[in-house]
Formats: structure tokens, sequence, C-alpha cells
């Protein structure tokens, strides 16, 4: 029976869980690393590594997708970010984290700056422009596009030869209610259909409770994003009163995927963890609590490849009324560890932010699991920290 | 049935919750922020933000309250603050933030030098004088006085064309018992037979709990307010141990409401939410534990406008013998936002605190709420912060 | 039924509240600060405050004794402080923060500081004179002594002239089993029998538990002291791994108080708090959750009267092999306030820590409480802080 | 009934509780300290003081193994540290807190180094001669060896003369998996076979959950170590996700013992809790859940004569690819106590750190137990710190 208490009178809520709040407990077996694997495989495509990136230009360049191929997860390029707004954003990113730091008060700051730089219209043929390049890079080639903007976009990624697509704004439902420019009531876009009618995999979301789960792995979609990304410099439970107790969260997608499954007579739908993942252990415990990858964003902008040189900001900072997450300082300029160190390791760092996979392979190992599917029943215990 | 637990043997205490103990669901439809009214009507008056000021000298005066007004907002003078103490407050003001920072220790230090500044009488032809003031300002008038001085105070400002008037202590009953000069027992300030005779709209409070509120509504009030004004410089939970734990009072205050609505066969008594209330999200989470609109204080005293400079304090402040809360410094001096930037936006601030109202609007759409009253229905989940 | 919860297989505890784990909850009614009274009477000894003071040098000299009791509280001299240990400890005192501050650290800092001079031994005639200094200052005379050495002390503090006398060790139980030195068990002070052959009232204490407080009820004590004088500089569960949850401790020991008065007709046994009361909120709690008065040490320390010049230590600070808290500043030198803005005010300061009493006052009588003893039944709320 | 509570839909957690979340509660009667043991006996070999140390470099030499016994404790060598790595490591010991220091972090800082350190091979004829060092320096002789290396290293240890054989990894279970080289599955060490074979007491261990340690006890070991020797620098958690909260934990373990001695008709079986203990009040509260006797790191780290000087650090640590533990300064260099006086006093330090045993003994007097086996019953309290 759900945990849920009387908050007032007449008026119950549920208890939610973040993934601090969580830990793994051992079995009573064992098991030596190389025996654990932790591949991934969505759709026809299969990953070494149980990750996809966050859509952010402070981590994902069409050259950094490649190389994040190379060592086998997934770089997802912002289909609405820098690269598709500048022809040379090479340049750009390159003063960015200077011209982050100086950016005055009066000018509204580093977030000022950002909004500005991203004023600049989205263009289609640098959207084709930076698949054929990710193509070239190798690797699955996978592109973001806001819900918003999928009718748009969506055709020209995939005519430019995209493997994945991602549908993704921060509170993403099956039906979004807007109103026509003559004040009318219509249906935002209709994920359903339009998913029908393309033909590779549709990652959506996010969301975070059953219900939303459950109607967008009725779209079609190939994959789900569980949580609205967020990260240390994230505000949208200031700004918005929503949290995601990502714990909780994971726990209600899989019953959705688990009810979806048997409602569909087999279908599985992919689980993507977005948010309050940190360490090598917060992936674990993710991956415990149900989802089959990760979306990781901030503990990849330390790396010595990232284009943010150390900074992280994703698109709900670029946001041009009402910003939600501000810039962090991830690393600083001159001392970021390769991005090999960063998801594999060997490393000399005992943070848990470094060597990221292997620390779940170990988890994994000692907790006495050996694939991530049967990890996802691991047993967890409540334990305050 | 209520979350209540022995603390001791044969004791038993119900679980209270802040508003950061409680967040958001979103529904599994999202709607567009055009689609969203966040307007609210009290007796004959329309607002299109659910907003009425806390009765502070450092966020309202005759000018500001017209401002407010401008932007759809209500500014609530203070009827017992240095407008009506002061001919020319105006000066006083001005210098006011340096006084303050210059008081020193030796003479109580920033308190000490207000409770001199309040020390100086009220006067009811000044009282007159702001409200036509006000008047002339544009926007519904409103005034607060405490439950000591109603009497003497209201019908003064209610002949100056007063249109909605505050009767507001820290802690306010509908039945009050004091001791007169002789010594006898008697009743305070009779609050309906007084609120029965005004032919304006009243709004009593603060109170924080089911009894209290429903025996104010009995009084024939408006609105009542739930809460004393928790802020970041109250301290009224280590001087009295007196504590609200705003999300409860909210929905106890609801079912108060609730219960007054079927009692009277429909009148409709509204709730303010006073104190705690920081952010664009804890203002969503007030109207969807039952607000029908919040009183802010400090988050508006960062405003260009607010006469405070970027100081806050409130009638709390002052008390001549024990004052209950600090002045608390909100923005720098030359820092400040304009009042349309911290109430509705744009911004580049991701704060949580700026774009208040633009922020509840945006909330409810991604909860999937068109209206106050059903977001006041809204799903809560308890998560730890 | 008891908050008990399963810790770990086959083994349960219960759950323990502090004072900042709970609040209070004003009725329906309020009342004028002037109806209520908070006077204490204890045996034939009445008192404006529910005061007395810890047994501290820091803060109780027979003068500074005399001004509490001007005041309507009670100072309670440590029977083996310095004041019976040195001739002319009044120079000792006036050196004494320049000393703690000077101590190094290679001769043990500060407490290695109190230790030696607490090495000095207890004389008899110097209890015998301070008591008699006490009786000039006027008052009640109230002294502390340990259970080890109460045999010896008490009865030359009662034939001094002492009003009340005060047994007390950290923890104290009605049963100390001891061995003697030939290595024979033995029981320690048997505390019935010693205080039924006394002609003044003794208090005794601490304690933290039902079944303590009973027993020490049972041996004819006028009153229990629940806690052993959590400060802020306390370490005791630190070093013993003995925590007192005061509101749980309290509400615990008037259980005992009420089945004590049905077993024996009648007779009434005064609780007081001892720990972890800081400010007038934290008192009006302890009061609220059953306390006739409290014992209060750090909080006093900062008066300008007080022998420790704005630094607090106890008798578990100077404990020759291992001290159980440290010297606290409590306030600097030059900027202490007066005992009589303390306790009563008025006062310029928010904290709470100032006009302590009035604060009690007007907690009782914003929650609608008249007196202490119907305060004692007042409506608490669990509120996370 | 256990304390779970369902996280997400259809899936239910424990709560687990740690040390620092739980107080003991005094009983009616107090004792004397000097009727109190805390004397250990494990197969032949008896201890003053329940301590065995942590197998770490920072606190144990064949010297200090030697200082500890004479103390009444036993100091445990790791069989796979510096000791037994180096000819003479003396000198690196004596120069090491200066290099860690100057560690810079393009070599991977601290860590880096002792990686390197480290990286030079164990040799058997070290341990040989180390254990022979110990034995001159007096008391039982204990070595460390991890799972991986038993087979290899037990053999040379038991014969140089070890009294007590430590099998130690940091998750260690009855029954490792792991893969040959040529890639078949094939069991790990199997614990049972080979501790039947040797002939001296083995412990092993960590371990945190029932079924786990019920298996390790049944592999005959004459204790089982309950904990992952988490201490200040260390990440287990944020690196693996795998925390333990440590009441529970030996809680969990004692209920295994129980049922083991049923299941076996009387074998008793010790549990030695490892991490989360750093004061006196941490031990007592361990071994008041159910431990025999603790294992400590960090705390001696402190001593004069440890070989760290000051510095801790432990076998995660110095991990070759992946270290889930930091160096921690646990003093400066030259404000070292002795080790007398951290294990038994007197001190003049209040923090509960120094003194742990006479901590311990004060603890369990004025709690009222007379012996460690009594004491493991003793009442527990949930309090919040």
């Amino acid at each position: 029976m759900p945990d849920t208490v009387e908050i007032g009178l007449g008026r119950s809520a549920r208890r939610g869980y973040h993934l601090d709040e969580i830990a793994l407990v051992p079995t009573r077996r064992t098991r030596g690393s190389s025996m654990v694997s932790i591949a991934w495989q969505i759709d026809a495509h299969s990953f070494e590594l149980p990750l996809i990136t966050a859509p952010s230009d402070a981590i994902v360049s069409p050259d950094t997708a490649g190389a994040l191929g190379a060592l086998g997860g997934l770089g997802l390029l912002n289909g609405e970010g820098l690269w598709t707004r500048y022809d040379e954003p090479g340049p750009i990113l390159e003063k960015l984290r200077s011209q982050l730091e100086d950016a005055s008060l009066a000018d509204g700051g580093a977030l000022g700056y950002l909004q500005r730089l991203y004023a600049e219209p989205v263009k289609v043929d640098l959207l084709t422009r930076r698949i054929a390049e990710m193509r070239a890079a190798g690797g699955a080639v996978a592109v973001r596009v806001s819900p918003q903007h999928a009718e748009v976009l969506a055709p020209h990624a995939i005519a430019a030869g995209a493997d994945i697509l991602v549908i993704q704004g921060t509170v993403t439902s099956a039906e979004q209610v807007r109103r026509t420019d003559d004040g009318d009531t219509r249906s935002g876009l209709n994920l359903k259909t339009f998913i029908a009618a393309l033909d590779i995999p549709v990652i959506v979301g996010g969301c975070a409770n059953y219900q939303t789960a459950l109607h967008l792995m009725r779209t079609g979609a190939a994959g789900v994003i569980i949580g609205y990304g967020a990260h240390s410099g994230s505000t949208t439970a200031q700004a918005l009163g929503i949290d995601v107790p990502m714990a909780t969260a994971l726990i209600d997608g899989a019953a959705a995927r688990r009810d979806y499954l048997e409602e569909t007579g087999g279908r599985y739908v992919h689980l993507i963890a977005y948010g309050d993942t940190y360490t090598g252990g917060d992936i674990a415990k993710a991956l415990a609590c149900g989802a089959d990858a990760v979306m990781l964003g901030e503990p990849l902008a330390a790396a010595a490849e990232a284009p943010g040189r150390g900074l992280y900001w994703d698109p709900t900072a670029t946001h041009p009324r009402m910003p939600r997450s501000s810039v962090v300082e991830v690393a600083a300029e001159d001392e970021r560890p390769s991005l090999v160190e960063l998801l594999i390791g060997a490393t000399s760092d005992s943070s848990g932010e470094r060597s990221l996979f292997a620390s779940v392979r170990r988890a994994m190992a000692k907790c006495g699991y050996s694939t991530v599917k049967e990890f996802q029943r691991a047993e967890l215990i409540l334990s305050r920290r």
C-alpha cells in the first residue's frame, strides 16, 4: 500500500524518495566485476554503456558525440542549441567560459549572456549539416528537439540521417492543450500520430509519474525519460514547486512499463533516468530503481573534451523569459579529467564522480547481479544521509 | 485519519508540514501558459494577480501601492506605520538604509533605531491623508490596522475611502480576553459585531489552525489570513515556540472554509497565505494547498521601487519591548530589479525569486490546471529537500 | 500507543522528540499578557519566575544569587564549585576569561586550566560562609551538592541555613550500586533514607525516563530534574551515547508525576527541565511538555552580572579525567545585556534569547492559557525545523 | 514487524538506522564505573578492551601493534600493506605526511601517490618477518589478508606464528562467483573449506545484512566483521551506492548470531563493528546494538604513536583503479595525544574522541550494565541529531 500521510485535514500526500535517501543492499553472493554486463540495447542500437547524454551544448558537439560513441555511450546533440543556430559555434564556445565569467550583473549576468546568444534563430540547414558531421564522427546519431518545434525540425533531422530522435521538454505529456492565435482551444503536438509516422526510434519526456509515463509509452515511443534533469544548478523546484523524487519516479515508471508490457502483450519501453545522478553510486541506484539507462549532463561537463570547458548549462538555463537553472562550474578549466577517466577509469579520485561506469559495474558485482535487468530488482534500503 | 504520533507517554501530537516539504505533481495533461488564469476576485474587487502585500513600510507607500495596483496586485498600507506617524516620511525612508546600517549596538542596533522611530504616535489625520493619496495613485485602497487599534482607526479609514480593511495582529483570534485597567476581565475587540457594522470587506488574521480559522470566518470576514508572516528574519518560533507549518495550516484552513461554506449555505471566505513564500514555486504550492491569494512581504522588498531600498522589516520588528524579527537585507541597494521583473518578468535570474507570478502560471500549466480553484485540488507529494 | 519502530531484526526502539521538533499550537482564544501568571511555588517558596539556575560558577556567585532572587528567580550555588574551594574566588573569576583564552593546548587548553583550578579541595567552612553570604544577599538560598558528596556536605549546608538542597549528578538514579574499597558490592547513597532525614525540600536529578523519574519521586524529593543540562558545548551524546530528547523526557516525567500523584493520593512532585532551552520559545515548550520550572545555564551566562564574563561552563566541564562539555563563549565581554533585559526585557534584540520570561508569558497569552498548570496541556505539533 | 515502506508503486524498502540516529537510555539503576567489565575474549585470546584495529598502515606497524597489545587492544597488521611490500617502510612512513601534502594534482594528488607506493608487490618473506617482529613486540599477533590473496598468503602467516587471521575485503560474501581466465564461471575462495583447514581462529568480513552474516558464520569463522569501515573520508556510498546503516546492520547481525547459535546448538560467533565509530558514545552504541568488539581506524590515527603522523587512510584508498576513500587529516602533526590518552584517558578534551574506552565503561555504568553481554540488550531510543 502506498506510503501516504494526511498532511492536513482531509488531504493526503504520498511520500516520494530521492536517490540519496536510498542505498543498495548486497545479497549473500558477490561476483567478479568481469562477470557483469552493463550493455544497453534500444531498438537496433547497442551500447556498451547505459548512457545517453543530456542535450547540452556544454557537453555535446558533433565531435564529442563521436568520442562518446567510441567509448560506448550515446551523445545527444541539442537540435535547438548553438550548433544549429550558428554557422561556426566553435569560436563562440571557445570564448564562452571567459565571457560567462565576465558577464556583468547589469546585463543579466551569465544567464543574460546565454539568453542573448540563444536568441539567434535555429536554422534547418545547420541541423542537416551537424547530423552529417556526427555521422562522419562515427557511432549512432541522436538529436533532441523540443515538443514545440518537433513538427518542423524532426523531418529534417530524419532526412539528414539521425538514428534516434529525442522529443524532450522539461515537463512533457502525451496530451498538451494549447490555445491557437485566434483564441480557440486546440491540442498541441499529437505525439501518437507524430511518432507513428516516423521510421526511427523516438525517446520522449521528461515525466515523473505513473500516469504520464504510461500515456507517453502509449504514444509508441521506444523510450521515456523520467525526470526533468535536476542538477546542482537547477531551480525548477524553487521556481515552479515541482520536484522529482527520482527513486519513486523511476519505480513508478517501472510499474507503468510493466503494465504497458502486459497491455501490449510484450512491448518493452525503455526508461531513461534524467536528473540527480552525480556519481557512480547514483547511477547504480537509478538502474536498481528500474532505469535501463541514464541521461547524464553535469557529471560529463568536467571532461577535458567537453565544449563548456568545465562549465555546465542545459536548455532550461537559456529560456528567454524565465531561466530555471544557472551556469555551474563543474571543474576548473585546467583541471579537467579525460572523458575516458570520467566514464571508465582508472582514476586517482575517490569522489565517486569519476570512473562512473566502472563503479556501476563494481556495485552490481558486489551486490551479486550480472545484468541490468536483474539489477532492476535489487534490494533497497532507506538510509538517512 | 490525521498523521499523529505519541511523542511521550500519554501525549500525542500531529505532524505539520511546511511548504518546502511538499512538491506539486504534474498530471498527465499539460497546458499552454496562455490558457491559465490566476486572477483573484474578492468581494467586488478584481485583481490580475492573487497578491496582497504585507503591511510593511519597507515595501508599501501610497505611491508603490499605485504601482502594485497597475501591475494587477493589491498594495496594503500599514495604517500604523511610518506614513501615519510622520508628516513627511519620505526623507526618513530615504535615509533609513544608511541609518539602520550605522545603528550602534549600544543603542540597540537596527531594531533599537526602528523602535525609536515607531515610538512616534499614529495620527488620524495622516491616515486620512494617506488614503486620499492612495486613491489618487489608482487601484483599490487597502489599509491594515491592528486589533488593538481597530476600533479607533477603522472608522476613519473607511470614512477616508478605504476599499478593503485588514485587521491583522500576529496571532489573532475571534475571542480575545483582556483585563481592563481596573483589573476586571473583559473581552477584547468583538470582531463579529465590529465587522457587521462596517460596509467594506474585511480581511482578518493571522491564524494557523482549523478552529481559529472557522471562528474568524464566522465574524463575517471576507478573507482570513493564514500564517504569521514568517520570513527569513522572523524569530516567532524562537521567541514564542509558535511555528506555522504552512502547508498543513492552509489545508486545515481550507477544511474550515469548506465546513463554513456548508454551514452558511454558500458563503465563501478567502484564504490568504502569509509567510514562508519566497519563490514562484512557494506561491504555487500555497495556492495548491488552498490559498486564494498570497500576502507577500520580503520577496517584494528587493524591488527598485520599494521604500526600504533593499531592506525588509515588518511590524513585528518594531515592537517596543520585544521585537520578533530582524531587519533583512534582501538586495544590495544598487542591484534591485524592477517590480515588473519581480512580479511578471522577463528575467535573467534563475533563483525562482523573480518573475514570481509568471512562474505560478507556468507551474499551473505544467501541472495541467486552468484556474486557481482547480489548482487547489492539485496532487501533492512529500519530498525531502 | 508509543511511537516505536523495528530498527533491526527483533529489536525495536521508541522515537524521542527534542524541543526543537515541536511547536505550540494557539487555541481559538487569545489572552492579554497581563492575564497570564507564570509564578512558581515549590514547598513553602514562591517565585515570580519558574526559574532555577544551573549550578554553574559562570553564572552564580552569592551576589548574583541575590540579584536573581530580586528578579523573581532562584539562583543555585554549586556547593562544589570555586566559591567553596577558594577563600577569595573573586579575583580568580575576574581573571578567568583572559586565562581561559590564553590557555595553551600543551596544557590541555581551557579545560586543562579548569581541571587544575577545580583540583583544589572543597572546604566545609567555605560552604558555610557562602550560605551566610547568600542569606545576606536576600532571597531563598539553594545549594547543589553531588550524590557522591551529599552525605558529607548536605548537613553543613542545612546547618548553615540553606532553604533548598539540590542533589545533582549528570545521570542520577535512586539506586546506585558501587563497590567498596575492599571489593564488596554495596549500595551508593540511599536517597530515600537520606532525604527523609532532612527538613528542607530536596530537588534531585538529572534523569530522563519514566522509571527513573518515578523512583526519584519515591525518594521523597520535592522536585525532580529532567535532563542532563545539554547546552551548546555539551558532548554527553558524543562521549557516552546518551542523549535526551527533551520533549519526550518531560512528557514521560509528567506521566510519572501523574502516576505518583495517584499512588500517593496527592503528593505533587515538581519537574524541572534542564537542558536544550536557549530561548523564550524553548522555555515555553518545556513548560507545555509538563515542566513546572526550568533550570537555565548557558542563556544566563550572557548577563553583565554573570561571573563568567560572557563565558559558560558547567560542572561537567571540570571533570578531572573526562570532561563532557567545553567552555562556550555566549557573549563578547563588552556586549553583555543586563540580567533584567535577559529575564524580563524590554529588549531591542529579536533572537528570542532575551526577554525570556516575557516571551513565555506572551506565548501563553497567544496560545490562550492563564497558568502554567493549564499550559502543561497545550496542543503541540511536530514541525520540522 | 520490520519497518518497511512502499517507496514506489509495488516496491518496498526497509528503513535502516545509523548509529547517530540512536541513543542509549539509562535504566533506573546506575553503577560505579569500577563495577563494569568491558573485557573481550575471542577463542583463546583475552583482551582488556573490546578493540581490534583496522588493518591500516596509518595506525599499525609491528611496533604499534605491541603498544596496542600492552594497552589491552589488538593491533591488526595489513598483510598486504607497506610493511609487506617494502623492506624498510620506516623511512617511507616518516616522509609520507609531507609527501602526501606535496603531491600535485597532475599526478593524481595524494591518492595517486599512494597508488604508486602500493603498486610495489607484496613479498611473502616480508610477511614472515613482520609476524616475527610482532611476536617479539608482545601481545597476540593478528594479520589481515584479502579474500583474493588469502590462499597464497594465509599459510605463510600461520607458519610464521600469527594467532588470529582476518580475511577481509570491503564487501565479502561466503559465495563469490568469478570467471577464470579461459572464461568459465567458477567459484572464488571457498571460505568454508579454507577456514576448516586452518588451525587458528579466523575473522571474516565485512558484510552488512542478516543473510550474508549467517552464511559467513557457517564458514566456521570465529568472528564476522559488520560494516565496510565507513570513516570521514569514505566514499563507498557515493561511488557504489552501497551504504551501511550500522545500527540496523549490527542488530541484524546479532539476529544471525542468535539463529546460528540455535542452529549449531551453541557455537557463538563474535560480531565486530567496523565503521562510523568516532567517539566513545559511538562505540558504546555499537556494543549496545550487539557488537562484541569494534574495529577502529580513523580515531586511532590521531595517536602520537601512529605511523601516519595524524593522517589516516585505509586499504580502500590505495585501490589501483578506483579508490573509495581519501586521505583524512585527523590531527595536526604536532598536536597528537598519546595512545593511552586516546584509549583510556585521562584527558582534557571534551570531544568524546579521547578516553574512548573509559567513556564506554562510564556509559555502561550510567546505563546500569556490568558486562558487554548484558549491555547488548540495552534500551535504545531514536533521536534526531
